[in-house]
């Protein structure tokens, strides 16, 4: 189906054939698109755009991973589906390495996930992974010299066990969740309540304009909860408008 | 994987499981799992629960499908999937006529769900399918003694184009539909924003208990705008709690 460039929600369709299509070739998971789904439904209440408190976010996280000792994208098969190009382009603007880290891990999707991120110009660590996070099952795994010694880590579309247990870790971890009440966007150190492919080119872009700047660390100083609720009181404004 | 019983969310992971499972047999299509995401979204935001005004609306269903001469249950992958035998008790409460009709229509995914239904208990609707509707593609198949001269249908889970055609053939259009600001949810006659499994069995509970009242007619009289307003106003308070 190819859907006309000029249609209202061209991006929102574009992504949703994207995901279904990787589906099919086992680079995302049904899970996945469900959780798809789900963001889909806040993204609409955003009014599909990124909110000005969503912006100052990711601005935060720009400066985060600049100031960073070992900062690590993780990677997972909606993340890879929607957006390697983005991720090729973050990573270069921040030099962060970048770790594939599935939920329903298999070493056949890990492959396919790294051949899609590699095609797409991603330079994907490489290493054998270790059962080193305090989780049950193979979402324990993760690379010694990536997630596990990361200083910094952004987790795009992360579940909130992982999210939790990383930032018990003392580490700061940055997600990018549509959901403003779920587990992960509340465990996060830093949460931007936006969609994937809209925040990463706007992280990319204050990674290249913060580069300048000598107070990087005080560009860090934010409060989580108050981004939170201003995502949220941006949904109920928009149920609001559809009252009238 | 095995879901706990006392798990606060445990109906709707398993739904969500049963959901994934049919998707890998080929009834629930890779689209339709995204769409049962979206709603997840909207019935988080409901609380999960039925509300006052949705368990009115399902009232208001079982009499308007105990008042018509030719009441049909349009029946698609994701409802097969998720309540094949709430629709077996729906039908054997109503008298209702049970036709398959896909979105994403093959004749292999007619049969699957087809034999998923009369495996519990259905009697569905047989005949060859004409393009009766005025819609693009397979979308306009239906069969004539089935939706084609119902003059009450039920709908759950719809496309907004083929429910606004539906509607505009003069037919009462019942849907449920967890997103009071879909196309489907405003275009059918009475919406009821709830979750499948919750509203099924309401509605055959109501259509037991009203069958000796007199004055059914009395009790379709309803205001659409009014319900999806209600649920509206349900999804903005709950995230005006998360908000304090």
């Amino acid at each position: 189906m190819t859907i006309p460039r000029d249609h209202p929600r061209y991006r929102s369709l574009v992504a949703r054939e994207s995901l279904a299509s990787c589906c099919r070739e086992g680079i995302v998971s049904l899970e996945g698109l469900a959780a798809h789904g789900r963001g889909e439904a806040f993204d609409y209440l955003l009014g599909e755009r990124t909110t000005e408190s969503a912006l100052m976010a990711e601005k935060t996280a720009a400066a985060f991973l600049l100031c960073a000792r070992n900062p690590v994208i993780s990677v997972n098969g909606n993340t890879a589906a929607l957006a390697a190009g983005e991720i090729r382009d973050l990573q270069e603007a921040t030099g962060a390495k970048v770790e594939v880290n599935l939920f329903h891990r298999t070493e056949e999707r890990i492959e396919k996930i790294r051949r899609l991120l590699e095609d797409n110009g991603v330079r994907v660590l490489e290493g054998e992974a270790q059962r080193l996070l305090a989780l049950s099952h193979d979402r324990a795994y993760c690379l010694v010299e990536g997630i596990f010694s990361a200083d910094v880590i952004l987790v795009p579309l992360e579940d909130g066990d992982r999210c939790q247990v990383l930032a018990g870790m003392g580490k700061t971890v940055i997600t990018i969740d549509l959901n403003p009440l779920s587990r992960t966007a509340r465990a996060a150190t830093l949460t931007i309540v936006d969609e994937l492919t809209r925040a990463l080119p706007n992280i990319t872009r204050f990674s290249h304009s913060l580069r300048q700047e000598e107070s990087l660390e005080l560009i860090t100083v934010h409060d989580n909860a108050v981004l939170l609720r201003e995502a949220l009181g941006e949904m109920r404004r928009r149920l609001g408008d559809a009252l009238d």
